[in-house]
């Protein structure tokens, strides 16, 4: 079998959570392709030799530019805070590597446009890592939607909530810093809700927006005595309503300041034929509500989408055992492979990943502006 | 025991829910005063004398006018149209009746400014019947934020959904007409919430907010053959972000697009010490999370607000024995009558009412305009 | 319009919700015949005085022989402990009163009998308050299962579970005392369980049944000085298995020691072609699986019962506006006054109810004997 | 480090799942011994060979007892149709091995009872794969009912059913066959609600049970042409009420006939301080009600047991983002093979194996005798 070597760039989280799915994904599906394990690279080599020994990366490297010099790498895996998603990724592309990139896909609009440039100027496979787009719920509520269940979609209302920040003494990390990050919880979490939206609603043609900043300061870790405070430069939450391309009204809530929420990535579509609810904390189920049943019967149905006819089920268990988390990013790397293999184009690409950028650009000014701002076409 | 002639004016839904409550309030609540069911008063005379007759209302009168001549009426219920409440309001309080009025108060600020002034000068009790504050769950919920279990406030989410415009066929009536109604769904659904959002976290300061209209024109029905059409001069929807006096950070989304939406009254506050869940579909629950308890069994709690020990309960069923739409008419009655009894104030006041027709008014503009709209305070 | 004379004994909990049906149901029910509250009738004299002012009974009566004797008492409504049904009811029949009785009937199956060939023998109306069947999720799920859609029944659980004793200083009462009682939440709770089986599922041919009793004495209020305890003479709990006529496997679980909940009335169906979950904490609902749904959109349905179309909806209120727990006893009155009025039979009837006691019975003596009881048909 | 060679027998459902943890345990968890997937074995050479590709199998093996018979061998997993287990199981005891062993234990106590004398007399490490006591909310159950949330426990409820079987067509498979299962779902799935009954409650004293069988033929597919019918030998669905030692008083409901459940692996716990609720198709969540709360703000509260202080968490994913079923496997496999490096013992062992076929043997004949039952001590 044709195999390929992939480098991963990144060892915290999401490198796990990616390494889980290179290591396991031909276990469950059926690939024409086999991905090598090939580079783990980092810049923390005492960690990083630790990491590719646990998840069976052959080898490490410590600088990525040497790690993409390398003539013998197909895929890079890009699982990084968002500042180095760019340079990493032009280069990458320069050098005719296919990307699998973390979400979000750049710290700005500019930024991710100057990356599709590069991977449609070379040509490479690209692919930015909206991941609930593949847990199996979602891509159910996408088929339903093009089955014709929901009809004409009037209203999203999505949330992307969790706690992280309510209490004050979390110290200040990467992600509540604008330069590193560019945003808050608008670049971390409702990229998704933007993501999912588009995918499943249509595109977003305007915008309003409001946010707030709870705690402006946060305690430094730092060597030797005692700690500073720094400043968080990034929103701690935002709110915006939108109007879609073809005229639905949404909402998008976004905190890291809503106690109780843990990882709250939920949404609601209501149409003139019936409904969607989802909720990645019950994330095997999907709400559906039709009008096309008998009136007195309808109501909200909660279907487990655990069965074998459900999107990626037939790889997996038998119907009433639910999957987890990690299992979409399987789901992201099994289809991955398959356009790299030429067998089918992936979505989102880059080109969709600019496009949250854009919008979350515009969310952004009109928090800024106190004005209605269209989302350039 | 001290008699209090009650006139109410309008027939239709709130007619029957408010009158359930007069009829009845003495049976489950020991007050000091006792309503007299003294007229009904409506404009269609053959229906108003069965209504009258099925209610228990001794007499009754087409003309409003007429009927707040009278000498022998001491309070006057208000369950009209919006396009009815100034005048009748304006003229009652001049009459030194004391007013309980259905909401939202009136069609706009500047009617409502009017109304305010009339009670302020004869010295009325004055009510807007804002119900869902008495619904023993949301009333449990402002007893735990006194008893400070949420803490600081940080976000509101409300939303007010129904579907009853989802089916094209629906025919024009008064709520979608700008003239009789002020506004769609938020006055109808939206003031609502808006109410509750102050009476729980605190007043609003500025807004931003979009609207759609899904189907403009809808039929008409007509006397002899055939059926015309007729222009919808609301919003069929509204979603609104807004920023609350003292920082938090809210939503507000209403809309009669909804589909399996009935009447669905949903609020979730999230404060620095717990937070709120509140869906008015099950309205004996109300949720509660508290970052009190120990951290491993933290989580979202149903609290069943059936008890004695919860707000009104004393006077109903054991626990566990649902109580349903109408009580919450029951508990506004009681209070209002120990209002005008002397024994304490009753909110929302007149002055409420202004206020969230303040915050409609707002947001309507900013709709229009396109720019965030500070409420005049 | 033809009236009927109603007299009610018992001024407690069932007396209140009875009261507040009979003096209501005419505001929401068209009726041919208007019941006239007429009598009430209990042995405390003092509160019964304030109960009949409260509740609009034209009259009071101490003793319910002297009752039973007035020639101008058309229907008694029997709303006392259980002890007292069996010999009300039987003077009640032989006086030609019609009978709307609270549940369970009798004290056990010999009580029942004789209660019922009293009023076979005169031939007057009676009804035992069974009042769940009138809920009306649950009057929905009997017309679903007539209508086909659960197919053949091949379970039913159910579970009526409250936490009332789980305080060991809840003080010994009538409901402890198997003279006063006839059995303990047997009686109490399960009676309407198996109720609602046999409406819903078939009759129940055999039984399995163990108990518990967790807390054997109890505290006696006393007059003068202290406190003496007192034996709880019936079952704290009863689980029971049951084979229904036809082959349905069911279970039953009953118990006032369930921490957490308050009035849990809860049942399963699972049927061939359909499911049915209820739980009468969530009363307006019904849950519904159908495997005639398309099989990945199938899924449990949260039917909210509160449409027009709904059993008794049409005489309350728009969708999604909740009934409580007192709703159902409006509906038994209307039903009950029609069966008077010779429109229509009810049921349950006291053949329903001895059923019900005949089962009970079987449950008590298997528990007793460990040994399956078939129930005598 | 020391390493521990693995054989497993068996390639179907359970020889999957296991497979994925023996591989990946490492990647989580820090072990100080390390498995080493040595041999699959399996009849079907043809699919053994494809099978042990795919997960990472060193060796195959189509003789189990050539296989047992191997010096190299440290650990036998087996995960093959109960009737297999006991000659096994026995086999590899005398040889040495450790036993890793799908449930339920055997066919019944007999065999149980035999495997327990053989691993007991070789001293090796055995364990029975009761999964669901290592899903982390479960575990977290059994962590709160420790530090004494629950009190005195008064009842378990337990259900486990889906329906596997309520289409007739369902071919006849060895799980229907008492010769090959031992019984129907009492050992494939009421089996799971015993041992976690038992984990978290007490053991169990007595039994009653009834049973069912609804469709006693499905086709049996055959070669050439045709089909013909066999019969299912064991029962469809078993109810039955036990009795704990202490007393407290529960019920299980297991079923195959259960429209609409998938794996519905359902408990309630209800105790003097507290009460527990899981449902493992949503396994992340466990629901606890705590009478020791404010008596106003008491319900039942919904834990996401998905933090890192909660058992076994801290080797996966931040809060809020779901384990699936895999995980339970993967927390078996590292706690088997702790127990092998002799770090702590395993539980459940063959002794609870046994007690488990003990009970379900006792149940068997309580359905067909009609009595209570009690469990030999």
């Amino acid at each position: 079998m044709k195999t390929l070597n992939v480098a991963i760039i990144g060892q915290r989280f999401m490198g796990r959570v990616h390494s889980h799915a290179w290591r396991n994904v031909q276990t469950f599906f059926d690939l024409d392709v086999s991905p090598v394990m090939k580079v783990a690279c980092g810049r923390d080599e005492a960690s990083l030799n630790g990491f590719a020994r646990r998840w069976g990366w052959q080898e490490t490297e410590t600088d990525w530019r040497v790690l993409i010099a390398r003539k013998d790498i197909d895929i890079v895996d890009i699982a990084v805070p968002n500042d180095l998603h760019h340079d990493i990724a032009v280069e990458a592309a320069r050098a005719g590597k296919h990307i699998f990139c973390e979400k979000p896909l750049a710290l700005n609009a500019d930024q991710a446009r100057s990356m599709l440039a590069a991977v449609e100027g070379s040509g490479v496979v690209n692919y930015v890592n909206f991941c609930y787009r593949r847990c199996p719920a979602v891509a159910l509520a996408k088929q339903m939607i093009e089955e014709d269940r929901i009809g004409r979609i009037f209203h999203w209302r999505g949330a992307y909530l969790n706690s992280r920040l309510v209490d004050a003494q979390v110290p200040l990390g990467w992600t509540m810093l604008r330069e590193r990050a560019g945003s808050g919880p608008q670049g971390a979490l409702n990229s998704h809700s933007i993501d999912l939206a588009r995918y499943l609603v249509a595109d977003i043609a305007s915008v309003m927006a409001m946010e707030a900043r709870f705690i402006p300061e946060r305690p430094v870790p730092q060597a030797g005595s005692g700690q500073s405070r720094g400043a968080v430069t990034v929103e701690d939450s935002a709110f915006m309503v939108v109007e879609f391309a073809g005229g639905a009204l949404g909402s998008f809530d976004t905190s890291r300041f809503a106690t109780g929420r843990k990882n709250y990535n939920y949404f609601e579509i209501y149409g003139s034929k019936g409904s969607l609810l989802f909720d990645f904390e019950r994330m095997n189920e999907l709400e559906f509500f039709s009008r096309e049943a008998p009136a007195h019967i309808q109501g909200f149905s909660t279907i487990l989408a655990t069965e074998r006819m459900h999107p990626y089920l037939s790889a997996w268990w038998p119907p009433g055992h639910p999957l987890g988390y990690e299992h979409s990013f399987f789901h992201a790397v099994a289809d991955f492979l398959g356009a790299v293999d030429g067998k089918s184009a992936i979505a989102p690409s880059f080109r969709d990943g600019l496009r949250v950028m854009e919008i979350i650009d515009a969310a952004l000014e009109s928090a800024r502006t106190g004005r209605k701002v269209a989302v350039p076409s």
